[in-house]
């Protein structure tokens, strides 16, 4: 399994013995909400976000939690300080429960915790120097109408899909685009373009999970006085972009070198990449420096 | 759980002891495929219906379900009959299997198979001659492009959220529209209007799952002569029909006596909903007296 320990509703299980109810929600209708962070030395980086996220995922899709968002964070430290091993990966997925098999949302009495801790995948110097490939793909993404991306769920079989074809292109990432044509977000990323010196990324009100990566950008561009906006993209404008890159909490800022068969201007990490994402480092120091003077749960 | 009986991969577990690892994918993404039936007497009705949906669905998904349709029967049959009642609920779901966390479907070397045995959720005789509430809802129905809902699959958030709608309304079931504001289906069923004595549902080419007793009534009308089409149809067409039905393989044909505020002209059980639920009846008692002589796993 390759995780260090799972915790299921506050018990700690080895990854091989850690099993849910059948008549969990989450197994049988996706009816769950998760988040993944990662630690740098001990830190959970801005787990204040995505304990956030969590409560406003949870809120879409009415379900009541039953927890506060600082008894959520002293648990994913209580979890994590078992482990006690730096630089980790950490999911943690809460399902409505298990109960009687039905539709309806009020047939269970109490939602399911699952924690997971495990090695970060790595991104290779190489990839980070040389970029990865992108590809398109003609699967749409989900919309915000019928299931919004916006709410980080247990349904993540669009994902999937979209994944096997970057799997079947020889692509690290898959971008979907919308019923518009317009470029939305990768399976577990967001994407970024730099055109004449501006960072454009897709919006928002898109159909995209808004990453905490992508709006520490936002928060680091602003402080260095990079222009970035968000913009609506087609897979044109990344093909003759002068820059393009991915963001996630695990892969932080990634260049890319290919969207498609076109290469990038840039070949590679590009100077105005380069400067996010050595900014990002800064965030993720300075970060981990003040949670570990201001908070007890450090 | 009301559930009688669970079988993980073959092996037999009381419901509260079925359990699952948290590695499945199933319980992480969604990424399976299910069906469910249920038996009149000891016999699986259009059983091999049903188990051709599992393929296709899983197909859909590029999963390999490792099997052939007969050992799926024959399992099926295997597990039912160690419960050894009549008249059941029948859902088997086959994820992806348990591996590595991540996007890429080729992480995990085998599928894992569930099935539950448990009662049939009653429909009262009143709500047979009565009939339901029904009501529309403003989420719109997942589409081909993004996440086909002819895939019986683990994701079902979309469904679930649309049925909180019925319950907020306190309706029965809840229809979904797509984009151009056509009904599409119930969280799990599918609907038709007679109008003028002619049968209407929404197209198997829509954003349906295709209901295989949708396809029995399709053959039953075809049988006795009455005139049944898939046609385009809006919240209207329902509001002003003559009749309006719900299907499913647990509910068979039953009738709606509102959708929305609007009580529909019949006031219940209307003629021709009730020519084609007293024929499928016949067709459930032909098939179950076929499958007794003629099947090995009768």
């Amino acid at each position: 399994m390759k995780a260090d320990l799972v915790s299921i509703n506050g018990e700690f299980y080895k990854p091989e013995d850690a099993k849910i109810s059948v008549f969990d929600r989450g197994f049988l209708f996706g009816d769950a909400v998760y988040e993944v962070t990662r630690s740098y030395g001990r830190i959970l980086f801005k787990i204040e976000a995505h304990v956030d996220r969590l409560f406003r995922s949870a809120a879409s899709i009415n379900m009541d939690i039953e927890k506060s968002p600082e008894d959520v964070i002293q648990e994913l430290y209580r979890v994590y300080k078992a482990v006690n091993q730096d630089d980790k990966y950490v999911r943690w997925q809460v399902t409505r429960g298990q109960g009687v098999i039905g539709m309806a949302s009020d047939l269970t009495p109490h939602c399911n915790w699952v924690i997971y801790v495990k090695d970060v995948d790595k991104i290779s110097s190489e990839q980070y120097a040389k970029g990865v490939r992108v590809a398109t793909t003609s699967r749409l993404r989900n919309t915000k109408q019928a299931l919004d991306p916006n709410i980080k769920s247990g349904n993540y079989l669009n994902n999937v899909l979209a994944f096997q074809d970057a799997m079947k292109k020889k692509s690290f990432e898959c971008v979907m685009i919308d019923s518009r044509g317009h470029i939305t977000e990768g399976t577990t990323s967001n994407i970024f373009c730099v055109r004449d010196g501006v960072v454009l990324t897709p919006p928002s009100k898109s159909d995209i999970l808004v990453g905490i990566t992508r709006t520490c950008l936002f928060e680091i561009a602003e402080e260095i006085g990079l222009e970035m906006h968000e913009a609506d993209l087609t897979p044109e404008d990344f093909y003759s972009a002068d820059e393009v890159f991915l963001t996630s909490s695990t892969r932080e800022v990634l260049p890319v070198s290919h969207v498609d068969a076109t290469a990038i201007k840039s070949h590679g990490m590009g100077p105005i990449t380069k400067k996010l994402a050595l900014a990002y480092k800064d965030m993720v120091n300075d970060y981990c420096e003040r949670a570990k003077k201001e908070h007890p749960w450090k």
